[in-house]
């Protein structure tokens, strides 16, 4: 980390033939997985006269460790050798990945540059969907026969070197999945005994059409760094890897994050600036709805503002108050969500404890914010009604705040992206409803 | 995941004698980590009475997996004795991990449970501060003296097992780390040969004061499952493995999501209501201040609102559109800044690149919001003004979302957690200025 972002600094701080220089020396050193940061940080022109040095044995693990939009983009502007070349190296696993966000036409164009046997690979992995961990299994790993012995599990450990392989999988004459060996057991056993009799009790597998994160949890919360992916007639087709799992968990979140913003964690730092601006119009205009719903309720009330215009001063603070609130609440139960810790069972509980939360701190900023709003404009009144509708708003705000995930899981919707517009079309739209409504009942009978 | 949503389902419906008898079948069968998620989910007096169903060989386990507060709630609740025994099985690395949200006496009573020995080994870890690695490095390692030879690494190997051991680390006399072997190459070598012929030449160390984030990234980039931790003078206090970084990248990102909302990642599910609102009044006050800022902003305005009240109709759209593009530029920031991309050479460009989408959504959508505002209320200078107040700030937010993140890191603050809400201060101040700023000259002069 402090290596990257050093070299991001000098590397971003050079330019031309200096820049050129530089990265020819930092890849020498730099691992893929670097080099795709770097050419992240960069802008596009500057990303694209250094790719050009990136050596050709080295380009599909340089693009496998970026993020789809500056992956596309440098195969975009790659020229058709170069660009055939590339896909003549690549593995039916990489392109499975790559797929997922390239267009159908480079697509075609890399299965035409792959042999028959690696076409039906990709053919075989390409029926999960992109949430299946099917579709990213990987497909080296061990296995052997029921009736192998110790010795020929500890050659094939010997000779072959896989990152993450602590098992020797057990398969039957179909490829199906029995159970498995650990590279301890077998290092410890006589080398005549068969595997049979060190299979491991314990041994779990995954569904292959099981979800990534659910994937990942599972060899998270094991032991193991590895364990079967299995499709529905029980046949191995491959394995999960305690570093794919934190890659997947990595991204999760990434993508999380990136969505409480209406954002892809796929976005480019530097996405050309008509493609940005159109990604980000939806998001905006989504929002764009829920602020003119806002306005049409401040809208009801039009002849109390015209005669207390104080009203208009303090009626931001009604809102923004419930939308902090709520969002605390919000925030807990999608992490409560995600770890599977909510169920019908504990909601009620959880409501009772949110709304007491919400109507404690409604009672404290009700009363200072009223005691304020009141002396500022000299007017009891005007602190009464800003009180009342802080307290009102905070207790909807915990109640949203626990029922809109709720709901929106129910409909199979992702709390983490549409969670947050919700809830605050709500506590807006209740909040300007309580305070106006409160103040013409006040004000003007 | 599936299985723990499905037990918390269970097992939050149940009561009484027939939840008790549930947890009983599902401890036999559940791994710790899952019983920490199951606690977790039950509020706070199901909480305690399932507690005492847990073997007490279990116990450390199950609270080492559990978030600070929920464990620290128990662990208040637990009658001395059983206190007593609950700590006299306690290590010293979990007693560490324990101790950042222990209370003092809680954290002294569990040391006089300690061996002299093993207080010691307290001593020594507790020197490191809570972001630093040295304070949760792995003490239990495979290590050798230089000299020593293959087979005695491959006694080594088949005598002990542990979690993601892929390495024997190497080291002299005073205990300095001086490089590792891999245990591919041991079980492939002369039992006679001595491990320094085996001596991997890029094995890395990561020194014991490296942030958990940069030590979780630097295992995570390596092809390897463990990592030599090593003190300035470069003795080995322990390993980093991919395990323990795949755990803290979850609580990295655990942190920031809470964060967002001025939430802590060890806040409890069912925190009692009293603490959970104390906790979350902070927040709102600070939300608070902002909210007052941006009243008196409107205030500055009240004698064009008195004439126009179309304006109070209005000014929330102007606010929120600037608030939404700001925070989708702060969170690209948010973003790259966490994975080391952005630096002092590339953040012009960046905001050059933020500016022009702001730019060009802020056109798009002040003549979509102009156009509806001016037929709404049927005067054009309002369509105007909306039009003009909405690119501005449009453009302003774009510049503030790349430049508040950058002060933010330059004056060593989480932009993550206060990022947010002064970026939306500004946004709203400066939203509600131009619009009803640009009302006043246009409808008073």
């Amino acid at each position: 980390m402090v290596e990257v972002s050093q070299s991001v600094e000098q590397l971003t701080n050079a330019e031309g033939e200096e820049q050129a220089e530089l990265f020819d020396e930092m890849l020498e050193e730099a691992e893929p997985g670097t080099v795709a940061l770097l050419l992240e940080s960069l802008p596009l022109d500057e990303r694209y006269e250094r790719w050009s040095q990136v050596d050709s044995d080295e380009r599909i693990a340089v693009l496998d460790l970026m993020r789809a939009d500056p992956r596309n983009g440098i195969l975009d502007e790659m020229p058709e050798a170069e660009l055939d070349l590339l896909f003549s190296q690549i593995s039916p696993e990489d392109l499975i990945e790559w797929s997922d966000t390239l267009s159908d036409a480079m697509t075609e164009r890399a299965l035409s540059q792959m042999g028959e046997r690696q076409r039906q690979h990709y053919d075989r992995y390409d029926q999960y969907s992109e949430n299946e961990i099917g579709r990213y299994a990987e497909h080296q790993f061990l296995a052997l026969n029921l009736t192998s012995t110790v010795s020929q599990a500890q050659r094939f450990f010997r000779r072959i070197k896989l990152d993450c392989n602590d098992h020797v999988f057990l398969l039957d004459d179909d490829d199906k999945y029995i159970g498995s060996v650990r590279r301890h057991d077998v290092f410890r056993a006589a080398p005549e005994a068969t595997l049979e009799s060190l299979l491991w009790e314990d041994s779990r597998s995954i569904l292959a059409d099981a979800s990534l994160i659910e994937a990942a949890e599972a060899i998270e919360h094991s032991n193991e760094l590895e364990i079967a992916v299995v499709d529905t007639s029980g046949i191995m087709i491959g394995r999960m890897t305690l570093r794919t799992a934190t890659a997947l968990v990595r991204e999760h979140y990434e993508a999380q994050l990136m969505a409480t913003a209406g954002m892809d964690e796929d976005d480019d730092l530097f996405a050309p600036i008509t493609v940005g601006a159109r990604r980000r119009a939806v998001w905006l205009g989504i929002n764009l709805l829920t602020a003119f719903l806002a306005s049409a309720t401040i809208g009801l009330f039009e002849n109390v503002l015209e005669k207390v215009v104080a009203l208009a001063v303090l009626m931001p603070i009604v809102a923004s108050m419930g939308g902090i609130a709520g969002s605390q609440s919000l925030t807990l139960m999608i992490r409560g969500m995600a770890m599977g810790q909510i169920s019908s069972g504990n909601v009620m509980s959880l409501l009772k404890n949110e709304l007491g939360i919400g109507i404690l701190n409604g009672v404290l900023w009700a009363t200072v914010i009223g005691l304020i709003a009141g002396y500022w404009f000299n007017d009891p009144i005007m602190g009464t009604v800003i009180g009342a509708a802080i307290l009102i708003n905070m207790a909807v705000a915990a109640i949203a705040g626990v029922m809109v995930p709720m709901i929106l899981q129910k409909m199979n919707q992702d709390a983490a992206l549409s969670g947050s517009v919700i809830l605050t079309t709500v506590t807006d739209v209740v909040g300007f409803f309580c305070f106006l409504g409160l103040a013409s009942i006040l004000y003007l009978y």
